[in-house]
């Protein structure tokens, strides 16, 4: 499978717990980070996502947010700490790359955003991702 | 009405399947395609969404990835086949036309993504959109 | 905190409807307006959100579409109207500034819906951002 989607991040499935029309599945990164997909509950029942499943987590680089000093109190619920490696600027927007334990993400963010942060390669960073952005792919 | 999202496509609402706080909305496009659409119970009860409704749903040209291959066992609802007609290439980020049945979408994707799939004009694609990013607007 | 999100406003949380896995929170900006956010049910036990809980609202700028005309019938449940002050156009994309009560939104939009709608610095325009795509913090 051939996807414009950058990140692909192998897991297993810990846990789904189903709603009446969504669903939230928690996964293990390969890398050991657990996070949270928000998908729906069809989702679930067509590919038989249950505990054990393996899975690849997919997220868009438009959808990965990117902090650079410790976050709490934040709704979001998928923060995984990495260095960045790479930034490539463009006229409205960058991309930042992030090697994460267990591989490597790709941020698109803002000119703006890398120039407040000062993100620069060996930056330490935390790329965060909301729970609603996050698709499952079984493997 | 004059909107910044790219994607809009008419359609008619199939089925609501509603939750405490959410729904899922089906619809069938115009080009004979079924979209699921996941958005706020209460924006249905608003807008009087049910069976038969007269809709467009609204996607954003960030909130559209693309697949070159045959995707099975994605969570991802949306899937909906065509064919690259331009690609437009800035530093960071790039803009990609599809033709789809009944319409087009355009897709914002990185321009890194854009090298790896090889995509160009004639490309056959699947446009993939979750169903969390479909927006809807009664006609 | 230092987050690359470039939205965040301060407000006030006017109720929490919860789900099972999901949960919509109004939020009161300090501008006056009232959104919604749809986080997950964990995220708002866990933070302790409740009526009264001061927060603040996280957007990307990737997830701000624009209108330059009034809009009814529409899912997206946050409407924030503002004046475009500034348009920073790259390759693809662009960044758009708007001041609205009591603060300012970018929106990263196509460079196409930049054109289309005739966005420049003196506009008046509506900045419209799904429920899905609102995270909180709590200050």
């Amino acid at each position: 499978m051939s996807l414009s989607i950058r990140n692909q991040i192998a897991g297993t499935v810990i846990s789904v717990t189903p709603g009446e029309v969504m669903a939230t599945v928690k996964v293990r990164l390969e890398g050991g980070q657990e996070i949270t997909a928000a998908i729906t509950l069809e989702a679930v029942k067509e590919l038989g996502i249950e505990a054990g499943s393996a899975v690849r987590a997919l997220v868009k680089s438009t959808e990965v947010a990117l902090a650079t000093a410790a976050t709490t109190g934040l709704s979001i619920r998928n923060q995984i700490p990495g260095t960045v490696t790479e930034v490539t600027t463009g006229g409205a927007m960058a991309g930042v790359k992030v090697t994460v334990a267990g591989g490597e993400l790709t941020a698109a963010i803002t000119k703006d955003a890398v120039a407040d942060l000062g993100l620069a390669p060996g930056a330490t960073v935390t790329a965060l991702i909301k729970s609603t952005e996050i698709s499952l792919a079984t493997v």
